[in-house]
């Protein structure tokens, strides 16, 4: 689907097709172009009226790509993501969005219905001098909201390690090695989003593109220090998966050595025990044993509390009770 | 074998042999000479038509080489490689192909039949056009090509890992550790490949060569973008194994816990159960045991049965059942 | 609480309004206004007296930022972080305070009490000379309080660390993996401040801003140069604690030997009394046998005895006892 | 030992001493000074003569340095390394050879017989012209003889590396850790000499220094590339010596594994038999066990194999058989 | 104590204060003052004739910094340690000295007695000339010869190692891991003083500032140099106390599989015998055992012969035994 935003002197209709005159640096008239899930048809306007370069056409249709940004001389073509943390499916559904930014046009295509597109679309619906601040601006708006997009979803990501935390440390059970490097995925495919995506934004906010003002260029800067933030915070998160995992199995090391120690006490005390009445079973004459012939049965059990008691301090002794 | 393409004025034919004259600046001719699995005889023509330097044809006579691309003032010299995932002897298998890109020549020099050279040269065949733009839009066609064949091997990589993601967590057995690192190993192959290939194109599109034009870096541009992630994916496929051998680790000690805990629960259980009988089997009266001298067989069972009770209890407490 | 100095012709005042003559370059007046945890109310003034770039305000506004340094041209805004270890909830408590630096002001703004900023206050109640200095000055003097307040706070920390490192290898317990992870957190945060930190002041020591003069600069070298120590010694570390985390885990396995240890002589030496006894209980004529029908019971003692000193020479010789 | 080559008008002689008027630029003579183990007589050509820096001097008698090349105005100082890998000691034999080289003169210094040196002096003796082509290409054919002498033996440490990793995965034994180790030293004192060596022939290649022709830049660069394809073999070698530890590792885990597993199978089938024997060997009437007081033998011998039939179903089931 | 060199046409005598009017750029003297332990009275010089900035005085009178160099313009501040390795107590004992080095002073501060700083004074005393060459030279004399002191403490550290690693080898104990780590840390502060120190060192042999001439900048690459291989040392030390660490804990896991082979041969050894005389010492009649109701005792122990010699065989092909 297509809406064409024209803005004329500061006035702005919904148009149905871009005259190319329009394009024309003295024309005094702007326009934003936004192709949603655009049908193969829709997509002829980024050759037949805009004229872009094969490669940037080409890189806009299919859709998984890097976040970058190119400069074709006279526009930027900028790929951007949004991002959507699915938790059950242990993805970072992003949304790509491509930015086609000239002197006179802004080309915003997706797949699907981008949030942040909408948004905006939205206030300019009810705000005309939104889209009066010219292409630039209105690409740096729909870029910041995207980026704001982006905390709640790095929250959510935050709370669940957290969640995670508590049960390694309270209910270690053998699937959580699962959901741990599951996590150290979803976090591996945060950053590899966000990495390039800062580089991209960094190189707007360093003004190396003459489409940049330097007013823009602080708003950018702005940006650029949210994406250096969430970046910071995914690196930490790895830091605190792998920390995780070396919890996760110092604890079932601690679980086996509790296990063994268990198997030891018990085995330590019954041994001697079977042994004693082993002992006293045997089809031979005890003469001096403690009861002799008429081995009084107290006797036994009395040597045995005492095997019993000693064992116990002395493993009382090495600390394992 | 040598296949010799003399281009001019737009014409292309098949010749068997390349005129000196042809590599005059003015000749308004080029050629492209292909050299596939050349005999000693063939790739005399390096030295004696082209005069290239003795070290970069030293070079192409010796099969194993990295990527790079080197100047060679007049011309380029270049080493690229196709890459064939074969699964089963778990090797990226690499074909290297060298190039000489000069004004007007392209020379390709490859050891067998390559995939990516016998595709340009039968579109070549159907479209004489594709031959008159010149040699280094033909290269820049060729390496196109070589880098689209990477995306089936890479996905193939993929699925396997996928597969072994699968296995590790349904059957861990030993002999998975070998796997894995055979994983481990043809991935570090992969990256030994697309790394320094990477930094090539990567030179190619920054135009750091007189003979690559502004237009043409755009389109290398975007194959160092197909590079760019593919030494990503190389990375995160890094990042994966190894979170498998940890998982695989993991998994060997969580069954060393299980087996150690069935152990120790049957020990635990029989053991007193042998210290019972052994005790009402000694040689010695039993006055006053349950059961004393007439003890009854009943009471004994019941005891044990309260023991084995007491101790499922027990471990069932502390999350062992 | 707004609080505002004003200094003309070396002598101050506190007063409760700025007059936007005084912001003139002519003026011969310089302020500092303190805004600590402002009311929206007070905090209008950053905006209406002093217009500063919304971007800015919205950042010191919203309380949790990365320490940073960006130029607006006339003003520096810098966010810098004082810190206050809690070890009981095992997190750095940073308290950051935002500066605007212009030529003829200093705007500090933050969110509670700051200690530096009190102190720094009260020693210019005392001493009047110290607001002749001028803005970057004094900007410079809260600056190195606040470093100078992290020593004792990073010591706090090295001394836990200290008295961590004597307990894992005195009485290692396996709730030391928590609070070794616990530690490893701390570090990371404590990094996270002061690595941005140490970066903006170095840009001040470096003179990238013309705020800074050439003598004030070798002050700000000079808390640099604490930085670098404080990040330094973050690293250091971090690197113990990961050894300290070996140490716990090579002591978890030292533990699990010598408990199976254990096991193994107790298992030894009692299984072998255990079928001596049950070899002398049988129903079955023994003609042969030490003692042979009246079998000696000190006979079968004294095999037993050999046997258990036959397994513990057998140990002492492995290095097991 | 001394051997001086003296060439003058394309002719060369072995003279034995070196006339200073030859180092006049205008002179048309040079020299090749190769001293051999030489005594400090000998050396003091060094000085004397060749009137080189003395740090220079100092640091080629002392025999222990790493590659590196320092220009001192006129002549360059070269430290290079041929390597001698001597799989017993586990120690690559490093043979250092110092290069002086000047418009006019190379001096080659080193503690021995180096085989590159010989076996270029013995072509130069074979071929009169080789010399005539000036001493900076004389040192480059010295360099690259001794570089490719480096190929054979990192093939040497490669076929060992998969001699030991056909033993870990077949014959997995303790004393596997010591070899392991001792080959992790191995490559990285490999990599101690190949990093710096590659950096100062890259230096060399890029032409930092006049003494090095254009010409002559290439073929250092061909030299340098060999280097960097040495350097990453050992890179790629310690990633593969890790894996292997991490191999032997996990076989020893699951060595360890298989023991529990027969330790507890035997067990779970012999305890529960222990205590059936005893049940039945109890001083007690059994009025109505199976068999009562005439229990037939063959009852109990049924028992017995039915509990080891279901413990051996129950470890099949969890795949331990 | 302060001592004072004032050397004034190529004299030098001691005197006991420095006259300002010899600082002044033509007087023709030059002065080495070494203030060794001084009292705060002695430091004072430092501020009243030299004048040196606060911030720099600052730093000498405080003990603990890290090696730096500074430029104050006129005159150059220093920090650079010699070390000295206790073993016992696992700390490098660092020395810290301060220079100031002006046109025609050096001022050398320290704490205690210095070696480098002794030694220098002492050949000053007998030899004039040495002095003589200005305050630059003989600032390198004291840095050369504190860092030749460098060397044997890092052998001692390179020979503690090789003890170890003979140790880890040959008598593992539990109480390693402690020396492992201790050693880990004493590496860590090596490096900490070295790289730094290098750093600095890098700095004044490439000339960054005016007061290295050319000739002696040769000397401090010399310098340099040294402390380029003590800190690739330092890196090597670390390699190898991980793989030591990496060597222990796999010892220790091959001492647990050991210890739990001997466990597993005994049990099931002696468990099968354990039943066997359980079996012949029921209370029930055994018509068609071997031996029958007339069992004889030989053919019983012929059976547990056999059941031993079964087991031992079935260890021995499993690589146990």
């Amino acid at each position: 689907m297509i809406t064409i935003y024209k803005n004329q002197n500061g006035s702005t209709q919904v148009v149905d097709r871009v005259d190319p005159d329009w394009l024309r640096p003295d024309s005094g008239v702007w326009v934003w172009v936004d192709l949603a899930a655009p049908t193969p048809e829709d997509s002829r306007i980024l050759s037949d009226v805009f004229h872009f370069h094969e490669l940037a056409i080409e890189d806009a249709l299919a859709e998984i790509h890097h976040p970058k940004v190119e400069s074709y001389g006279d526009y930027l073509y900028l790929i951007l993501h949004g991002i959507d943390f699915k938790a059950r499916e242990h993805a970072f559904k992003t949304q790509e969005i491509d930015f086609f930014l000239g002197r006179q046009y802004l080309v915003t295509f997706h797949g699907g219905t981008s949030r942040s597109i909408g948004r905006i679309a939205e206030i300019c619906g009810r705000n005309e001098r939104i889209l009066g601040e010219g292409p630039a601006t209105l690409f740096y708006r729909i870029v910041d909201t995207m980026v704001d997009n982006y905390r709640p979803e790095v929250d959510k990501l935050s709370d669940r390690l957290d969640a995670l935390e508590k049960e390694i440390f309270s209910r270690p059970k053998s699937t959580l090695v699962r959901r741990i490097l599951d996590f150290k995925r979803d976090i591996a495919s945060l950053r590899r989003v966000i990495m390039p995506e800062r580089d991209a934004i960094g190189r707007l906010a360093r003004r190396e593109f003459p489409q940049i003002s330097e007013s823009l260029s602080y708003r950018f800067r702005d940006v650029h220090d949210h994406l250096i933030r969430f970046a910071d915070e995914a690196v930490y998160f790895q830091d605190r998966i792998s920390s995780l995992l070396d919890a996760y199995l110092s604890n079932v090391s601690n679980q086996l050595n509790a296990v063994m120690k268990v198997l030891t006490i018990i085995s330590t005390i019954f041994m001697p025990m079977t042994v004693l009445t082993g002992l006293y079973g045997m089809n031979v004459p005890l003469p001096h044993l403690p009861g002799g012939e008429n081995a009084q049965f107290w006797w036994i059990l009395a040597i045995m509390a005492g095997v019993t008691c000693a064992m116990l301090l002395f493993f009382r002794r090495r600390n394992w009770l």
